[in-house]
């Protein structure tokens, strides 16, 4: 299994920021050179790979019989700023490693097997995460993604035309009951699996994501020249908004709801500036999509009354709304009979974290094998899952993949 | 007085925003432009000018006695982001109009009258406001001053080669005794003038300015992934510590007491990714030093407080803590006769903006000249002062020079 690790590793360099910290915004030079990357890996072993207009990127193993439904796996390789180095990548590398491994054992697949690196499932550039993915399964509009802006205010098509993707994105969604069925292996992104001494994480549900964008304009001014009576902050605003969200998703009836203000701009942003605006980007999840919508209209309440009482101008865009996805039983059933078979430990657990899963959930039976990470970090440097967490990850995945494909 | 306005609005298009917005960070291209441009107008009339090796520029109109102390005037010309055409400018400009009126009247001073174009004001660049006055009067050392650091993390001494000021900054500060007077026109950045439809304020004392900056280093992660009990967002940390700036200002004994929180970023700065880190800068003043010395310790009681609740690490700097300016009762007096002379209303005034003249009051007799700005508002593009407002400034100002040059 060094094989993996060594690609990861490789991989890994591919980064706009110094390792151990990655970067990689889709789109980016790193993450176009990492993409010929994995194509070159899986041209290597004789995988025909097809690139859709959206940079959705199939590598297929054909099997004896392939005009059947194939099998999918596969995840993403677009990493936020500063993030880490498994979160995605184990589950796009990993799928390729399956077959790999089912390969050298000489197995011959009846369905064909495809490993998917999924375009742009981190919202960093577009503002909307799993873009590739949403629009695979049609749950996302190319009228839609036509609207899409990125961080500098170019276009989608814009962007994909500058990295060379020029054919028209009405053609990505893919036909009807395209897959059999889809599993993607990822690292669990919480501490569940490491504390409890698990091997493998098999998801039966993924939480119901969504996030909203906040713009308050208020009035600036000299720092020293407005006195506090007069004063119109939008950054005091923001302030109070974000420990709303962080209040709120403290006190619901659920103990799974997260709320998170990742993004907290202000301008003109100078020290003896008062904020005239602020912008924020909100996270708020939930297993149980009535909770998660409840704190959705808490929050929204409290942004009004705050903008009220404090006389300034409030918008609000949500950005994403989508309900949790319920995982096949079929599924589950085949990857815990195969983690069962190996000798690993296991459990039926619930994502907290977004993942190509959940669109891909819409047009096929689908499930998720997670594998420990330590202390449950993500999305940080300092990310980690361990060669043998991973070898472990991708023999459940190999085993599972032969029992769908047969 | 077409002359001014016109040269104002020409300066206003050194900037790398489009107008009415200015932006001109100290030593940026914008900013070396409108030095060459002021300088040129100086020569033009016949001025002898002298720049120092932090860029202060000196113009000279040369007195019947070059032996006596000279009487100065001047203010700054760099501009925050996005901020108005204004402020500084009027007393650069203003103060080589005033020269220009007295030579065309025919006067010819007996002391030598000088208007300084003062290096950043702006704390924009280097952190620190004023630091060409506070250089010219001793109250930044050069080994202080070697070791700050721009935002791009440049050393001023990088910065400075860069901008072709190679001279050693030890001779920046000026030899005892070197003006007789100081006097500075300026907008009032403040809604009194024009509430109280007066011309003319003369500035009796300046509010002593403070400024913090606070490093926040809490736990990133993901957001779906971390459970809301084991976070320790450092956004909400920051969050909670500039609310507390708002009301703690509020709340002192003084209504002159103001806070503002101008800076507040968070890393790594993505809608689904936890604050590990956040940095702000908070500006405090007051007219009365131990208000603001109280409020300060409150504002860094309440930091140690957050911190140690959310289990998060705090470095606070205090970048500066200045002592309030007393302006001289004979300069007040000197321009409460011009003014009087002239028929315009004027009243006597606290500045709770921060102005070089705070810093020339420590060596030698100083005073300010306001004019009223439109609705008070200052370091935004709507910035406004009147060409009638302006040019009861200039004439106030170009009397009292001619009342202390003779």
């Amino acid at each position: 299994m060094n094989r993996i690790d060594n690609e990861l590793k490789k991989l890994a360099t591919f980064s706009a920021t110094p390792n151990p910290s990655v970067t990689r915004i889709v789109f980016s030079k790193e993450d176009m050179d990492a993409r010929a990357y994995f194509i070159s890996l899986c041209e290597d072993i004789g995988l025909k790979v097809r690139v859709d207009a959206i940079g959705n990127t199939f590598a297929r193993w054909e099997g004896s019989n392939p005009e059947l439904a194939p099998v999918g796996t596969g995840s993403h390789i677009d990493a936020i700023p500063e993030s880490g180095q498994y979160d995605g990548t184990v589950g796009v590398f990993g799928g390729l490693e399956a077959i790999r491994v089912l390969k050298e054992s000489g197995y011959e697949p009846k369905r064909s097997i495809e490993v998917l690196l999924f375009t742009s499932e981190e919202p960093t550039r577009f503002g909307i995460g799993c873009l590739g993915s949403r629009m695979l399964s049609g749950q996302l509009t190319p009228k839609e993604a036509k609207k899409l802006i990125d961080f500098d205010g170019k276009s989608l098509e814009e962007v994909l035309k500058s990295a060379d993707f020029t054919e028209d994105i009405a053609s990505v969604k893919l036909p009807e009951n395209y897959y059999n069925a889809f599993v993607e292996l990822h690292i669990e992104q919480g501490p569940i699996l490491e504390e409890e001494d698990l091997d493998i994480g098999i998801v039966t549900m993924i939480a119901a994501p969504s996030s909203l964008s906040v713009k308050l304009v208020g009035e600036g001014g000299h720092a020293g020249g407005v006195l506090m009576p007069k004063r119109k902050d939008a950054g005091c605003a923001a302030a109070e908004i974000m420990l709303a969200v962080e209040s709120i998703a403290k006190n619901t009836t659920s103990e799974n709801t997260v709320g998170t203000t990742g993004i907290f701009d202000i301008k003109p942003r100078a020290v003896n500036s008062i904020p005239k605006e602020a912008y924020l980007e909100i996270d708020l999840r939930d297993t149980f999509v009535e909770t998660r919508n409840k704190a959705l209209l808490d929050i929204q309440n409290k942004i009004e009354e705050v903008s009220n009482r404090r006389d300034i101008k409030s918008s609000v865009k949500l950005l994403n709304c989508d309900p949790p996805a319920i995982c096949s039983d079929k599924l589950v059933d085949n990857v815990e009979a195969a983690a069962k078979e190996l000798g690993y430990s296991y459990k039926k657990m619930i994502s907290r974290a977004y993942h190509d899963s959940l669109f891909m959930a819409q047009i096929c039976p689908t499930t998720m094998i997670f594998i420990p990470c330590r202390d449950g970090v993500s999305h940080r440097p300092d990310e980690y899952s361990s060669p043998e967490q991973i070898e472990k990850g991708v023999q459940t995945l190999a085993l599972s993949l032969k029992a769908l494909s047969e």
